[in-house]
């Protein structure tokens, strides 16, 4: 993505301490693509560049660096400096950052950051993660109800630069209730009529999160609503801080990122991949395998019991694989389609009895047509098999792909009804009891075909 | 989510024709609220309803309809009064919809829309799906570089309540070329400077998508930049039109939700879960069972190859299904993490030997601890089996958890690099190959093995 044609230049500018064209730099192109430029600098090196631009620059080039480039610079340079830093950046970002930060550093900063961000800092950092309260941003337009529209666009412009998010404004009563939303739409339409106050132009009916509800719940209103910014209040409705668009996107990725993981039964990751340490990935995949693995266990028992069974017609034994498969690739087919249906709130668990009917129905109709595959496939592999034996292989196949379908849809519907995330319902853990289900039907489905031989 | 308990209201109110009380429903609470209250009427009542509200708010309720009922309103109401609704709905989501209606309403309903909007609906029709040009709205402010920003403010508050998006306006010559772009953040700033242009306020760096763009590449953009919204060029940087923050959180959840179905092999719906029919789902699932289920008979065929060295050990028979699942899951882990991050960005083809090397030592490291359970589980479940014999299955284990992560690592680096779709790379397809690769394995370490004896 970055130019390294212009590190260089980059370096030289900065050996010449060149401060008109490295402030130039700075402000010249989008602040994430003139971090993108610097991403072959060190942490050093970049925060020299960023030094000769002006604080408000600064602070918004530096938010579009990767995490590890912004720890180092705040460990590592001069605390003064990085206080200011700290103090210019937008409240929730920087509270973020701090979690990452050496404890001893956070310690040695607080200090030389001016009170009223400091106590900021402390009260977001209270808040559980992935909480509305650890997301939300206190830098908001707030303003009473007898404001005018002319007055309140005067003070929006010159606190313009401050705030996160200038487009919605917040009208509160003396206590801090929330009490309606203007937007700055409202506000610019309105600009012929100045005397028009915000009580007049408020929605009164504001959609809120409160301030321990989950990111899930807060993307969901986010996207329902077509929201810019979603406000957080506490439970007497007091006006604590409001989450913007650009997180909520982020939200809905990492969410997905989460879900995506857990269907893959891989306990979700705390950051990204590619920085995650390899044994933590080890770890976080051993738990989920060593669970399906002994279940496997249960399979080898099951098979173990048929074993007499299986040594009647020595074929047998060929398609196992091809049938426990059949059976889990369709129940992890069930299961993602349902368990995504819940997330993105396209079903709702009370419609059980007709998403399970129609799973069934689905399933009848691709076991049947499986199984067709499946009888000429005993043929392919075994030509002397005997026709009537042979349908033991598509009987089976018909009684597979509907138990994959209905443990697929059944379990995570179950467990979203129980209160838990139905994605822990992962597709290995259903393929796994479609393993053990598809030795007992196969054996069974044998034992009666062998019986009317 | 909808209040029951209205409804009775509602019906009332409209059996009496209440003009007043039915228009102070629609404009008491937030659209999207109003049109959940909604949820529980027919169509044709919704649609009696709307009409006692002011235009401006009919569209905005009318916009948070479910699509089913949207479809039925404008195929089943009074065409004329339908003509209107459209030509005010904004334009990206009339094209969507008009696209999901009967061809023949269409073509009674477009030449009862006005000239211009109707030019524009069969000019963004032709824009091939899930592209900018199909996502994109037409309607933004756009002004000359010589506007100073008092002009500028003004003609936004007359346009204001026709925009959808009035949070950015764009800067262009007289050719329509894209020069720059201004905030109404930095335009409210500048109230005390009236003279200033945009000229001189615009940022020229504009981060922008092609007209003819993917989605996914949108979405991306606008996550990186932290954009409201994106402008769409054509190649010549003429200025086409905008796609807002909404619509990009919608895709970012489309998106998702076709990567999960594409990880559990089956093909991306092309509505919710919950509306597709049963029969498309069917097919769309049959499509890759029966790929799959192909690739498992060639595990038959190698499970036949080697029949003669499972007689030589009767419990080797037991641990097929334990020895496929395990290389089959930690396939799959390895894919859905190496997908999921390449289409969140987070790695790239390049580093595709870094990526290779960690992920085979993740799988080392889980293939001999699983290997050790897989040595006990032996003795579990065959109390006589010979201790030299048993190596066998833990010996087995640790080359399928390899293979599992080299195979689920590789290929979807290897189809990206090729330009196609990682996630098609599905879960269930690497597991198959998992299986294959599982069974002659077992049955040369068992031959080697067996050789030592």
């Amino acid at each position: 993505m970055f130019n390294p044609l212009l590190l260089p230049e980059l370096r030289e500018m900065l050996a010449e301490h060149d401060a008109e064209q490295l402030r130039a730099f700075c402000e010249e192109l989008h602040p994430a693509r003139t971090a993108e430029f610097m991403a072959g600098l060190s942490a050093a090196d970049a925060w020299d560049v960023l030094k000769y631009a002006d604080l408000p620059i600064r602070v918004e080039i530096f938010g579009f660096f990767d995490e590890a480039k912004q720890r180092e610079i705040i460990e590592t340079s001069d605390r003064r400096e990085i206080g200011e830093l700290i103090a210019a950046l937008p409240p929730d970002d920087r509270v973020d950052l701090l979690k990452e930060v050496e404890p001893k550093v956070v310690a040695e900063l607080l200090p030389l950051i001016p009170v009223v961000e400091r106590r900021d800092i402390l009260r977001l950092r209270a808040y559980p993660e992935s909480t509305a309260g650890a997301l939300m941003t206190t830098e908001f337009a707030k303003l009473g109800e007898q404001v005018p529209v002319r007055e309140a666009l005067e003070e929006l412009g010159l606190q313009a630069e401050n705030l996160e998010m200038i487009y919605y404004l917040y009208v509160v009563d003396d206590a801090d209730h929330l009490r309606g939303v203007v937007s700055t739409r409202q506000l610019v339409s309105s600009l012929g009529k100045p005397d028009v106050t915000m009580g007049d132009l408020m929605e009164r009916d504001v959609v809120t999160v409160d301030v321990l509800d989950d990111q899930e719940i807060i993307a969901e209103k986010v996207a329902r609503y077509d929201l810019l910014a979603i406000p957080v209040v506490d439970d007497e409705h007091h006006l604590l801080g409001i989450i913007t668009h650009d997180d909520v996107i982020d939200i809905v990725r990492e969410e997905a990122t989460e879900d995506v993981q857990r269907l893959a039964a891989v306990d979700p990751l705390d950051t990204s991949y590619s920085r995650t340490h390899w044994f933590t990935l080890a770890r976080k995949r051993g738990t989920w395998l060593v669970i399906l693995f002994l279940s496997s266990i249960f399979t080898a028992l099951a098979l173990k019991a048929y074993k007499r069974d299986l040594s009647e017609i020595a074929w047998l034994v060929l398609f196992i694989p091809l049938i426990i498969s059949t059976g889990g690739n369709s129940g992890s087919q069930s299961a993602t389609l349902v368990i995504r249906a819940l997330t993105v709130g396209d079903v709702r668990t009370s419609d059980w009895l007709p998403i399970v009917l129609r799973e069934l129905l689905i399933g009848l109709c691709l076991g049947v047509f499986l199984g067709l595959f499946g009888y000429g496939a005993v043929f392919l592999v075994q030509r002397s098999a005997n026709p009537l034996q042979a349908f033991i292989v598509p009987a089976t196949i018909v009684l597979v792909v509907l138990w994959g379908t209905l443990a697929g849809t059944l379990l995570p519907l179950l467990f979203h009804r129980l209160g838990l995330d139905p994605a822990l319902m992962s597709n290995p853990f259903v393929a796994s009891l479609c393993d053990i289900a598809g030795i007992i039907i196969y054996m069974n489905v044998a034992a009666v075909i062998l019986g009317l031989c």
